[in-house]
């Protein structure tokens, strides 16, 4: 049998593993950040009928521009944005991909702060762009003093900006961005995929795109519109970062199904974002709860909680699989991390780790020092 | 405003134009090789039952694996091709820039025979792969003495072999992919796009697979099954090379949208492949009456024509749109291509054609010398 070694495959490629969170199926799960709310009932019928549109068209090629898929985005958005402003793609990995293609690539390097997104430096090795991995203050926090330094140090191309951060659900101030973008000779990408679980009130880093043509906002319909198996990803930005990204494309990338499957959602905006504030109460459920435990969950700004204090990670993991209840670990020491669910699985994890505590007693907690990781 | 030349754009990119055909919408449509027959009605009905699902459980993200679409596609295909040999993308752009990825990239090369796809070159540059474009013999077709003296001379470390090539519609004799197989270093790719247009009894590539660890057959469901707007490429090859894909893929990459769609328009290959015996009788009345006007039809086993000895071809383009019908200049001299649509279609084509020539009289034909290209 032909083993991938035996394939001439590129050097740079040889002895690794492909990315993977487990795929497991069990009765609640919480380990992907997925919104675990289905889609209400009226909107699926409204992407049905879209859907049903779309299918009848499909032996033709789709909208190579999504035109109206990218006014309804820009609608969405708001802040006087408009058509020009916006891009989308299969999911905001393949966003991040194509700025990558574009801004980075061979002989240029892109800055990232970790520890952060697991994908960023998969997809720097993929578009053959250097990833250059800075570091955090106390609890993963970003300062800009931090981030400046960073920038200043080593001249990126490219800066990508967690915000909230993944997977540590850490906030960053838009000072932050502020002080990069000024600092930086290159794109600086703010990654918002979580945008719509900031407490009430707090702005986006669009808030901040007039007169930063370098300043890229990227966001996902896979979160707070519930959609991560229908794979769109988008960005706000100057009309001239959407010119950079049609020369590296694929032609018709976005199938006319994702189109109007993402347009169908986008109008039933008001009752996808309810949703978001019944996760919003269900996080901030966990943090409370499991720091009642004794755990020490980190500031977030996410659909999620990473906890730290955990003695034996694997050991609560195990015990909560065994319960039909998944998680995930991070390969952070000490910590794990959990989305939050539904009210009913809010409470079968807490319910789960309350026991898990009970059963171990002392030895469950380890107190941590929170240091700076870099 | 900001234009592209003030933003850090990667050189090779600056002053170059995306990709593409011009999406006019006329009565028409004949320029980019779509089917152009609608989707059955008992076809559409199970697609959208099956979208149905998909969007039920759209919150979730879709099966990373696609297992049940690589089993439908290896049944599909037949062959004694099972799971382990099928991997799908988003169109076979994606299929291949996936390949160039892993096999290409940076330090490499690709080697194609030229006039062939135009979006070769473009995702060996996005890839960051050097492109070497080889010729062909009279009248586009490739002899294998021809092809492997490139391979021999250029040693590329892919090769992407068009069957039948387009814009030219040439069939690609299995000899030709045998001969270059055993000639060269590296992975040979034969894109099969067009596969179910072929004659019938007419052998694919996919015959030769057993044995060949470094050849790729892709095909796509844009053409045969009428999907240009689902955006479904998908590959047939040794299992190990599904394995090098997977460390480039994007996580997620194929929507549930995606998947469910292809699997409802699986389930009915007969009915979808019906549609394709129809097509192939309207190309081969394209044929057949384009000669009968004095122009030269090549050779072609695809869902579409090229003809040349046309004296004037913008002329042609113009007046044809000013009747509500689209076809394409390829950028081959005294050359033109046109889709095979249904018979209606095919027929106010032909007829727009025969009244063109009647207005022009000698001057709508040129002789052409059809000599070899390279």
């Amino acid at each position: 049998m032909t083993s991938l070694s035996d394939l001439p495959i590129r050097d740079d490629l040889r002895g690794r593993e492909p990315y993977g969170a487990p795929q497991k199926h069990v009765r609640v799960e919480l380990n992907v950040n997925e919104n675990t709310h289905p889609i209400p009932d009226e909107v699926q019928a409204d992407v049905l009928a879209r859907l049903a549109n779309a299918v009848a068209g499909a032996n033709r090629y789709p909208d190579r521009e999504f035109v109206e898929l990218r006014d309804a985005l820009a609608a969405y958005l708001g802040h006087g944005l408009n058509r020009d402003n916006l891009w989308a793609a299969n999911g905001s990995n393949e966003i991040l991909q194509q700025l990558l293609q574009a801004f980075g690539g061979p002989g240029r390097t892109v800055l990232g702060f970790a520890p952060t997104y697991s994908m960023y430096p998969l997809l720097a090795s993929g578009t053959g762009t250097e990833w250059i991995a800075g570091d955090r203050d106390v609890d993963f926090e970003l300062s800009a003093v931090r981030a400046v330094e960073w920038v200043r140090r080593t001249q990126p191309d490219v800066v990508i900006l967690c915000s909230p951060n993944n997977p540590t659900g850490t906030p960053l101030g838009l000072d932050v961005v502020e002080a990069v973008y000024d600092a930086a000779p290159g794109i600086v990408i703010v990654d918002e995929a979580y945008a719509e679980f900031f407490p009430a009130g707090e702005p986006s880093a669009i808030t901040l795109l007039p007169g930063r043509e370098r300043l890229v906002v990227s966001r996902t319909m896979s979160k707070a519109f519930a959609y991560a198996g229908v794979r769109l990803g988008y960005l706000a930005a100057d009309p001239a970062i959407a010119d950079a990204l049609r020369l590296v494309r694929l032609p018709y990338h976005l199938s006319a199904l994702t189109q109007a499957a993402a347009l169908g959602a986008l109008a039933h905006a008001p009752e996808m974002l309810a949703m978001v504030d019944e996760i919003k109460v269900q996080r901030d459920r966990i943090v409370a709860g499991l720091g009642e435990l004794g755990f020490h969950p980190y500031r977030t700004w996410s659909n999620f909680v990473l906890f730290d204090n955990v003695a034996n990670p694997r050991e609560v993991f195990d015990e909560l699989l065994a319960e039909g209840i998944i998680i995930r670990e991070m390969g952070i020491p000490n910590s794990l991390r959990v989305s939050a669910g539904t009210a009913s699985e809010t409470g079968e994890f807490l319910d789960a780790m309350a026991r898990y505590v009970a059963r171990h007693g002392a030895g469950a907690i380890v107190s941590a020092e929170h240091a700076p990781v870099g």
